[in-house]
Order: C-alpha cells, then structure tokens, then sequence
C-alpha cells in the first residue's frame, strides 16, 4: 500500500469529512433524553451505505444499533465498534456556541459529539474512503457495531451481541475512542473500568414544610440522604461497603512497568482543572497513572433536594436525590455491587434510602502481549513518529466486557481525541491535526491487519 | 368603662370597618416587588390622623415607616407593631377572587392582606374609633409602628428602633398578628425563635470532569459537602458545633406546664404532612409541641450539586452547595452561631467550604408571668368565654428581638385571624366573627392597660 497516496487522500478531503460531521453533529442524539436516536441512526446507515456496507438498522428495545460489514480480500475481520448517541449539553451556558452546530475554529472542531464518538466514526469512514481510493476492495472485512446507548450504560448491547455471535466474529476489534496523551504521543488502552450506576432517593412527607415548623420534629429528606451517603465513603476515600473490594485483583508487575512508563501527570490535571491536590494521598507519578485506572471508586455525581434558587427559602424538603457511579476493576461486576449496597444501606437502617439501578457494566481488559495489540501499537511509528504507548487499563466504562465475553476478541484504541477534547463537557472538540494523524493511522491499522499472521 | 356600648359601638360600626379594609387592600403593596409602599404608608398616616394621632412617614432607607401616637389620660404607653406591606399575590389562578377587591362571602372576608397584616390594622382602629365614643381620651398614650417591609425581612427596621429609642418607648407593646385556634379558643404567642440562614458552598475544580477519569484521584466537591454537613449534625439529630447549645436555656416548668395545656398535635401533623415518625424519639403531646418550639435546629433546606436531570451522567462535579437554616432559641444569635460554625468547620478540615450569611435574627421572648401578659390573658375570658392559651414560643422567627432588646418591652399577640385564614396563600381571609371578637378584645386591652400596676 502506498502510504503517500493515503495521506495525501485524507488530507485532500478534509473539508468532506468536516462535511459529514457537521451534519452528523446537528442530531441532538442525548440518549438520556431518547432524542432522534432512529433518525441519527438511519443517517449513519447512509454514510456506511455510501461506503459500499451492507447495512441492518436494529429494532429491538432501545435505540436502534446500527450494524454494517462490506467484505475484504483476506480471510481476516476487523471490528468497529462505535456509538452516535451522546451526552447531554447541559450546562449550555458554558458552551461557546450551539453545541450542536460544529464550528470550526483556530484548527479546532466544537460540537457535542465531535470526539465522543461522531468525530471517531467520520475518520473511520474517512480511513476506508482512503483505502478505496487505492483499492477497489477492502484489505479485510470491516464490520461495525454502532449503538445509540452507549451514554446510557448500553443497555440493549448485550442481548444483541448475545443474539449475534456469528455475524459479528471478529480478529480483532477497535474502539470506540482513541487519540494522545498531553504530549501528543498516541495512546493504547487496553482496558475499561465497570461501571455501577444508581440513584438514591428518598421520600419523608408529601409536601415541604416550613422550616419554622417542621425543624425540629419532622424528618428532613436531605439530612437523611447525607447520611446514608456519608455512611458509603469516609473522608479518607475508602469505601465502607463490606465486600466492596473482594474481588479486586491488584495490578500486575506488568500493569506497574507500564503505567510507569506513562507521562506524569500531576502539573497537567491540577493545571487543566484546577486542582490543588490528588486524593488517597497520592502525589503524581506511577501512583496517579495507577490510582486513575485501577482504583475502584464511588462518585456522588449529583445532589438535589429542597430549594436551590438565589436567597433563602425557609422549607424543609420532602424528597432528596443523589447520583452516584461506582467505577469497578477486575473482578468486580455491577450485579454483586448492587447487593453490597443495599444490604449494607439496610444494616445502617437506612431502609428509607431507594436505589434506582440506572445502568451498569463489567471491568475488562486486553492481555497487552496479544500480536494484534503490537500490530496496532507498531504501525503508529509512520504517523506518529512513534509506536503507541500501552497503558493496560484507563478508567472510563464502556460494554469491551460484552465482547472479551461473548466474541473472545482482542480490543485496541485508535482515534482521534486529545486530553483537551472535554468528552461529557462544555465545548467538546477535536483538533484538526488529531483527526488527520487518527485517520491515517486506521488506515494503516486496516492495510496491515489483512497480512497478520 | 362600660363594655356594653363598646361591644354595640364595634357591632354597629363593623360596615365601616370592610369600608377602611377594603380601601387599605386596594394598595398591592407588595413589598417583594416594591409595590407602591409609599401610598399604602401614606393612606395608612391618613387613617390615624382622622384618629387624631400625630403621624410622622419615615424618609429614610427602603419602605417608609410610619409612627403614629396620641396622648392618652394614664403615664402609660402601648405599642402597636404593624406592617402595611403584604406577600407577592401569586399563583393568581388559584384565587376565586381579585386578590386586591376584598369580597365579602359567607361571613369571611378575603383578600390578600386581610389577615397579615391589613385586617390586624382595621381592627386596631376600630377598638380606638369604640373608646373614643364612650371618652373623649384614650385611657393610655398609644403608639403605632407600622412598616412596610416585613415581608422581606424587615431589613430597615433595626436601625429605625435604635434611632427612636426614647420616642417608642413603652410599656407594653402587641404583636402584629394574633387569633384563634383550630378550636377557637384565643391563642397568647410569647415568643419566636431566632434564625440564621448560610449556604455552604465548596468549590473543588475549575470544571465538572468526567467521572472516569477523576473518580479515583480528584477532590468531589458533593463529597466534600456531604462530609461538611455529617459533621454539623448525627443521625440522632445531635447538632456537633462545639458550643452550639452553651447558651440554650431549657424550657421552664411554667413552659412545661404550658406546652402541656396546648392540643396534642401527632395526628393532625402525620395526616397533613404524611409523615411516618417524628424526630428526636418524640411521640406526641407536649414533648412535640416543646421540641416544635424550644429545640434549636440546623435544617438542610437545599442541596445542589452536579447533575440533576433525567437519568445518568458520569461527572465529578466541581461545585456544590447546601443551604441551612439554624433556628435559636434564647440566648442562642446567629452572629455567635456562626462564629462557631466558621470554627467547627476550620477544625474538622473543611476550610474549603465557604459560608454565605443570608440573613439572621435572634431569639425573643416575654416572660409569661410578666403582669401585661396576664392582663391580656384574662381580658379575653370576658369577649371569649375564657382566657388566652398561652403558647410560649413558636417555632417561626421575626423582628421582634428588636423590640425586646432595644426597648426592654414585654411582647403580646392579639387579633382576628384563625387557622384558616391562609397568610402568604392564595384567598387569604377572615371571618367577621373572629373580626369583631378580636376588636373587642384590643379595647379592653387597652381600656385596662391604662390603669395596670
């Protein structure tokens, strides 16, 4: 394959991949609020379609998932998996322009989705337009999995993956996302964090009350939520769940020799987020590249309760609300978190707490000696003038569990994002020059997986 | 004094009265939205000078108050406190009539203002207009101190006190407000408690990050909060400021034997307000009705904090915040409460949340065996059929520290509202019989005030 060719393809047809994402980004596709998900997807299909895919819109429960393969030269497969679904824009008063109307600005590309996961899936289609350009087919089968429920814990992914082993056997498969670290050295992640969403809530009387009256006598929502809450984690992070950490398998020499080889990060987070100081004592290093990815946590992600307008409001509330995510490691799995919780919320009579279970995934990982991984990692060097940097584990969720289980596939990172890309933030976006580097990468990725042996 | 043709003067004169009233609702003086405060102050003077009092409209900050007096034949002086000003009408849809034409149906009265504060100022005059039929003097000098902002926290009446010391001084003075019970007997209220209001606020980050990534290694500012709060009080309600109770002065065996004469509240509160338990192990009886009064509190009246919408999103939130309102009992004050919530804080770690004061005021109360309280407690047998139920302290706060303090004056309640007469809610009335039971109370009252040893 003539790389020049490639590149020079990608490079010339920028403006049709801003194009494409443009118009994929103008879907408000927030699967929390179940918006146009059919309409985005359908849209999808017709850029695989237009790529020469054979393409099945889902239509089980759910947003439907998008499923497309076009046949190659080799024997092997090569599975995409990627999600058109996003987070919500909320705050929107911190977006500097329409979250989801792309704007282009000093090499940047702003919109809700441009690099959590639409700009992903245009360089995708961007890689393969390159390579059709060369050759009339595909160096392998490409096969995608694109689903509309990935911010919402992917909760039909399962039975569909379940219900299509076949169909979907792949060599190997890429994620969803991918991209440098801070010093634009491209990245490999080999693992995924579970996840156990909940929502606590609790209800103590059918109205608020006028503080005046009820302080004192009457059971107050709030106060019973922060101390249920309080009762979960002490101030020192560790989590009081008995069992919490049973099944959690330390990180391996392997896992340290390579998180040790990761850049520090400490100046960089306190710089870009302003903060003074790491928990659980750790300083930077090793221990922050560690801690990140193979700690498991659990996160208030939201309060709510009573008044939360400008002044004073003298009102006892009748109803609180928190959102927490517990980020799990092997062997931890979502199912035995949730038992933990509530049998540990009854045991401190916190029978009155509810527990909303709204999503949850296992840990999983790659084994980083897998010859698909060096593949990847290898043919970076010709783009980025370096091979990947392997970090076994990173500490977002995602359903990888799903097809290490189901599919038995090694799974690698390749995409286009930067530490400044803020997935799930006000002004979300990619660089222009992440895009191009991302894109000829895959390109290569799919050139040379044809020929592994 | 022949109480006979006072009581048949008030009967006879009861159309007048609707006619004032009707005239003084007509302001919407709302003080929240600045709504012609100085007409209603000016309308107001012009109704005492008629009496023939000497009237002086305030110039000074915010709502003019007015002060009224007229020289009586006894040394002895008796305040009035008043306010002209009344709460937003709002939901308007919910009133069956225009909040601001006071409507005349079934022997009630409505109108916004009817009962808080308006009818209480109709009724004060009208006892006045009946003693000065029967006499050409008033049996004691009367003072009147009407503002109008007591709807937004009186924020201009402390410095109007202190600077009018000599001229309000007095011997006696009667609350704004006053009335009947749920079983229509005549209800003594002789004291509030104090209040200090603060929202705690914490910021962690520059921005909410992803759940995923700072989960395990960034500072959660509603974990920060949660902590915060579980340390101001227990989940046995036991409030944990080092000094928070110093200066709570238990209740007294006459507040004892008091509270104990009030009506057992348990089951109207559960059936109101759907409430499974009270706090504080407390059943019912006067235990509730001494907690619901003399227990200081810190109620969480709001949380906020990170995501609050539908479903799930994975974010560590940056910022978060509660709002508290402590409620004192003497000699508890906010300015010490917060001192020591500043403290507590600080040693338990949490310089990191900050405090906003939001307003304040302190604990106040007449002493129920002061002879005033006495004379106002029987005079009622003879209107009534029987003497005032002396309720202590209630548990809602107000300005009338101000007095206490600066004036050393005793603080009684009489008037014409009842339970239902829905103060700050839509259709706010009277009825005409607690209108006419109450006038006759306040004359003699005042008939009698002015020959008190």
């Amino acid at each position: 394959m003539d790389y020049n060719k490639i590149d020079d393809f990608i490079n010339s047809h920028l403006q049709n991949s801003i194009e494409e994402l443009t118009k994929l980004c103008k879907f408000p596709s927030v699967s929390a609020k179940n918006q146009q998900l059919p309409e985005t997807a359908y849209f999808v299909g017709d850029l695989l379609k237009k790529r020469g895919f054979d393409v099945k819109i889902g239509s089980g429960n759910g947003a439907p998932v998008v499923y497309a393969e076009r046949k190659g030269v080799s024997e092997k497969s090569l599975l995409f998996y990627n999600h058109y679904d996003v987070q919500p824009a909320e705050p929107l008063e911190l977006w500097k322009s329409d979250p989801f109307e792309l704007r282009y600005d000093n090499d940047h590309l702003f919109a809700r989705g441009a690099s959590d996961d639409k700009g992903q899936i245009i360089s995708r289609l961007a890689a393969i337009d390159a390579l059709l350009d060369q050759e009339s087919d595909l160096p392998c089968t490409i096969k995608f999995v694109i689903e509309g429920e990935e911010e919402v814990s992917s909760k039909n992914l399962a039975p569909f993956i379940e219900n299509n082993i076949e169909l979907l056997k792949a060599d190997g498969c890429i994620w969803e996302f991918g991209g440098v670290n801070d010093y634009d050295q491209p990245i490999q992640y080999l693992g995924l964090r579970g996840i156990c969403y909940v929502e606590l809530s609790i209800t103590t009387a059918n109205q608020d009350v006028h503080s005046g009256l009820g302080g004192s006598i009457f059971p107050n929502a709030a106060w019973r939520l922060v101390w249920a809450l309080n009762s979960l984690k002490d101030e020192d992070e560790n989590i009081l769940i008995p069992g919490f950490y049973e099944d959690v398998i330390p990180p391996s020499s392997l896992d340290l020799h390579l998180f040790g080889q990761l850049p520090d990060m400490r100046e960089i987070y306190k710089n870009r987020y302003g903060i003074k100081e790491f928990i659980n004592g750790v300083q930077g290093g090793v221990d922050l590249n560690v801690s990140e990815a193979l700690l498991p946590t659990c996160t208030i992600c939201g309060l709510s309760s009573g008044y939360q307008g400008e002044g004073s409001k003298t009102v006892l509330p009748a109803k609180a609300s928190a959102k927490i995510d517990f980020r799990l490691v092997p062997e931890q799995t979502p199912e035995k978190i949730l038992t933990l919780l509530r049998d540990h919320l009854d045991k401190h009579g916190f029978l009155d707490i509810e527990i909303s279970f709204l999503g949850g995934e296992s840990p999983a990982r790659t084994d980083p000696d897998h010859p698909f991984v060096n593949l990847v990692v290898e043919s970076a060097k010709d783009v980025y003038g370096m091979p990947m940097i392997v970090v076994p584990m990173v500490g977002g969720s995602g359903p990888n569990h799903l097809f290490i289980k189901h599919l038995n596939v090694p799974i690698v990172t390749a995409g286009v994002s930067y530490p400044g890309s803020q997935n799930h933030a006000p002004n979300e976006n990619i660089r222009v020059v992440d895009f191009l580097k991302g894109t000829k990468h895959l390109a290569r990725i799919i050139s040379e997986f044809g020929s592994l042996g």
